[in-house]
């Protein structure tokens, strides 16, 4: 019922950094794609089955070395029925390696539907008196412009089966500001308005390390908000996106972490996933290789600017 | 590019509502239950098929008379792959009874990531040159806390395939006024804000009936702010939840309507999927004349303060 999981993994591999897992058919090597394509054909079904082959390979090169993964669901939907299977399959094998797995799916609703989602990506599925897993992954992410009444379903959820969510804050691209720089009526920022409510939120999953189960998502991008958020919602998890590709780096990140080096999880996603197109020679069968390599690099850049994690 | 094919679709059938699709299992009767596990056990795949039966069963009952459907993505991802495979077939035979699609999955991402949500659920994936259809729905709900760079992806695709997105600008819920509600420092509501994005938005999707492409979802619990933003926000189609279980009335629905009887469908989800069981002595066998007659109830009550619909 809290983020304690991730934490104690986050501390174990020395590494608060999460992969993104984003498999646009681009990011995948020829080789890859052409057995799938094979046996299935150039179809959603022969797209999905590259996407999955493609994590499988990531996952067993990251799985000592990284804590966590991200799939993000848009990149299963758009292969249809058939990638939403290769993102059960994919978050099936990252936890059976170990790993804390966050769906990023930004999931909003609210009561009985929002419920659905919860037990849909977090929970159990009840059919009949049979408990059934639909996705069981760890953490979902979560847009939070409904309220409360979106956020809570989700909460009772995590309680139930020791999982968190981490709920938009302060997002990484250009335009996050049209609202959410935005000034309330009583002087503070649409974005600190949702954090200090994902504080509120929080008490009711609070974690043995200071951290609840209602985290924040908070981008790389914005440094400053970053380090505000950070001194403002003490007991919020962050997950950051917007390093690497999206320009932010080790120095932007570094205001995201607590005294400890805890309190936040930085994710890159092309940056690792693409690792291996940006070197000469390479055999693209190494893809995985190359993506290890770059998350070695991208833990030691961090470690460097924060220190040693201590739990 | 626009609404214009629901649009008319409303006027043919002189009825602005929309069938709400988010079948729990506690909705569907009892036979077609039985009939699934049968087959395929009380698995996800048992209850994904009982889920498509019970959909089919509906749409055949409303077609000729309910312009649209709106399948609730969550209460499909709750059965896994196997139940959003049961969301991609029954989109399939809405349209093939001449419905229009609207997808409630409140997507939302940025960039890529966005536009990739797009093409899942409104235009075409490619795979190495074949293209493909992945879910084929005729309009999705977005959330745009994000701001633009999570709507103008969808904007591109909607021009591209005629499709059309709606926004959440005041949802139906107890809590939505946590943040909607808010005065943001030039004096307006977060909703208005949002509802005002929504206008500009829409000029690259402008109909022929002078609506755009670009709607709001706004809530029949808040008949007040649905009247104040069918003044304001004259080129915007609204999609209105919370009619029937949610407490909204045909009263209350009634200020989201232009004096053409046009610019808003409302949706009936729990009203016209329960109906049978409000009914005594029914053969459960007639669960979709149950609907059928709801709908028909909900249409006449609806027109009764609107007056007939004028293209």
């Amino acid at each position: 019922m809290s983020f304690d999981r991730l934490i104690k993994k986050i501390a174990e591999t020395q590494n608060p950094t999460v992969a993104g897992l984003d498999p646009k058919l681009d990011f995948i090597p020829d080789h890859i794609k052409e057995n799938a394509y094979m046996v299935y054909g150039k179809t959603l079904e022969g797209a999905a089955e590259a996407l999955f082959e493609f994590n499988k390979g990531l996952i067993d090169a990251l799985c000592d070395i990284v804590p966590a993964v991200k799939p993000q669901a848009a990149y299963y939907e758009m292969y249809g029925w058939h990638g939403v299977h290769a993102l059960r399959k994919t978050i099936e094998y990252a936890k059976s390696k170990g790993m804390f797995v966050i769906t990023d799916g930004k999931r909003n609703d609210i009561g009985t539907t929002m419920t659905a989602y919860a037990k849909a990506h977090l929970g159990i599925t009840d059919i009949e008196g049979e408990s059934v897993e639909a996705f069981g992954s760890d953490a979902l992410t979560v847009n939070a412009y409904l309220g409360t009444d979106g956020v809570k379903p989700v909460i009772d959820v995590c309680k139930e089966y020791d999982k968190g969510l981490f709920v938009l804050v302060k997002t990484s691209n250009p335009s996050s500001g049209e609202l959410q720089d935005r000034i309330l009526d009583d002087g503070l920022t649409v974005y600190r308005t949702m954090g200090n409510m994902c504080e509120t939120w929080g008490n009711d999953l609070m974690g043995e390390y200071g951290y609840s189960g209602v985290g924040a998502v908070v981008g790389a991008t914005y440094p400053k908000q970053l380090g505000e958020l950070r001194k403002a919602l003490s007991h919020t998890f962050f997950l950051v996106p917007g390093y690497g590709a999206q320009g932010g780096g080790a120095a932007d990140v570094a205001p995201a972490f607590d005294e400890n080096g805890l309190g936040a999880v930085i994710n890159s996603s092309r940056g690792i996933m693409c690792a291996w197109k940006k070197e000469q020679n390479i055999d693209t069968k190494d893809y995985a290789l190359a993506a290890r390599n770059e998350a070695v690099r991208m833990r030691d850049e961090i470690i460097s600017y924060i220190g040693k994690i201590k739990l």
